[in-house]
């Protein structure tokens, strides 16, 4: 017996067969991008039908899991997913339903695909109450609360990025959320362009890139040369994340939190200074409670989850 | 058949019977105040006691619930409560276990049982996603998930008075959180001196009443009075409200957050300015999705709570 694991993202699809154990046996990836509404759907049903037909005796599929970079209605089954064209509210259990037959199919967001992936192979292995903190382009959280996903009362739960941690509001926080707007993968760089800005003497490395040129890995590479607008950045995001992660262990008393996405990646060795951080802020007996870890699996972290979607389905 | 609900306080115990659709048929009020460690736990064996023997035929004590002000272990069966003298670690299941010979007992924390209060026979009546927001001396949230009290990975989940909602970290917010050191009952007061303080030609009301003094009560008659620095405490109130509750709906997409506790009382007017601030920062979906209402029950929450945990033991 084997599962299906399926990851979409904006630009790619990632598939892999997995056996009981979570072993991969096999796997593959197809360009998304360029693909719109019912050819991402239907690129993903023939990669169902090539795996059901791949697989030999004794090894056929059971079922399949698949992690979509967007939300997962389960009252409709149908999917909203900002970077595919066409999907802001998409039957895609209906779309992909024939190709699969009689197997059963189960399909969720990305960061709840995240959070799956971390506790079955992953650095919450065993966990019940895990929170992976996805830090890419943008901010969300996918959260294990006692063994289940939490959904919320209408599947949008764990959108962090939308944390209110720094007041008073302000108009640059609509559309993406006050944590976001200053500690994303976006807001780093926002966030270095407006200390330059503020700061006509410096006159270090980030002065020599232009201004809408700065990525998040430019202020890391500045900030490995001690560049001192670089140190504010990373510094100031390091307040964010440890705000935003103390409020979790207040709120949630967890047992980890899984740091992942684009962004740990090169923030990882910051996870010490981000947990001494949160000590501050958090209900202090939580905190002892909880270990910060990074991703162990890394952009694999989707599929895994998706797998283990799929396995979890047939009460494996 | 009935079910009996104990709410203990720091000052009193109150008890009531319910029949299964929830009526009270019976209640009293002990005082508490002055007691300590095993004279509680007799207090409470007592009234248990009490009450079996006091109903008639066909209406027995089926089950048993306790509410107490702190944590409950449900590991260990001890209960931490800092306001009983003696009850860092303390035995109680074991300790009026006996008093309710096979009859079961279930025990829970004030938070965890107002919010089931609430969903019972208050303003959550029938949700699955809900929260109450416990604004009183200090500020806790009871926060139900897909049915299910959340617990967290150690017991002490919603200890939401830590939430850090203002950079940078101060000092000040140590031994009891920046949320609750802003916006509690201890806090209100708290942050009208730092006004007062701050602004020597102001004259009015407050002035009157020796700082140390002044309480949530008084702050409220000042803002009555349309008196500038109770409006600028009232104001800030609002928005660190609205900010945890914008935090609620972002990371839990709740259906229902209840406010109670003592200073909703006088701040229940306030709900719709408090929601309007929390749509500034929540996840702009979440936000639509939510309702903001006032406790029902106000001070009976706890026992109705207590009657409820009781009533779910017993699996009605």
């Amino acid at each position: 017996m084997s599962v299906l694991g399926l990851d979409l993202g904006g630009t790619k699809l990632a598939a892999a067969l997995f056996n009981e154990e979570g072993r991969i046996l096999h796997r593959v990836v197809k360009r998304v991008a360029g693909r719109k509404g019912a050819d991402v759907a239907r690129l993903i049903a023939d990669l169902i039908k090539d795996y059901m037909s791949l697989v030999g005796k004794g090894n056929e599929v059971a079922s399949i899991g698949i992690s979509v970079p967007g939300i997962s209605y389960q009252a409709t089954r149908k999917v909203w997913a900002p970077n595919i064209p066409g999907w802001t509210d998409y039957p895609l259990y209906d779309e992909v339903g024939d190709a699969a037959g009689d197997i059963p199919i189960v399909i969720d967001s990305d960061r709840s695909c995240y959070i799956l992936g971390e506790v079955w192979k992953g650095n919450a292995a065993g966990c019940r109450d895990a929170i992976f903190l996805g830090v890419g382009t943008g901010i969300g959280a996918g959260i294990m609360i006692n063994g289940e996903v939490l959904r919320g009362s209408h599947d949008i739960a764990g959108a962090i990025g939308w944390m209110a941690l720094d007041r008073p509001f302000s108009k640059k926080y609509v559309g993406c959320g006050c944590f976001e707007y200053h500690a994303s993968g976006e807001g780093i760089p926002r966030v270095a362009r407006e200390f330059l800005k503020g700061n006509s003497r410096y006159n270090g490395v980030l002065r020599n890139i232009a201004p809408e040129k700065i990525t998040t890995h430019e202020v890391f590479k500045a900030f490995d040369e001690e560049d001192p607008i670089a140190i504010k950045v990373i510094n100031q995001s390091i307040e964010f994340w440890g705000m935003a992660a103390a409020n979790l262990v207040s709120l949630l008393n967890p047992e980890k939190i899984i740091f992942g996405g684009g962004v740990f990646g090169p923030a990882k060795r910051l996870v010490p200074m981000i947990k001494e951080e949160a000590s501050k802020w958090s209900q202090p007996v939580g905190i002892n409670q909880v270990i910060f870890d990074v991703s162990a699996l890394g952009g694999d972290a989707g599929i895994y989850g998706a797998g283990y979607l799929a396995l979890r389905r047939i009460g494996i």
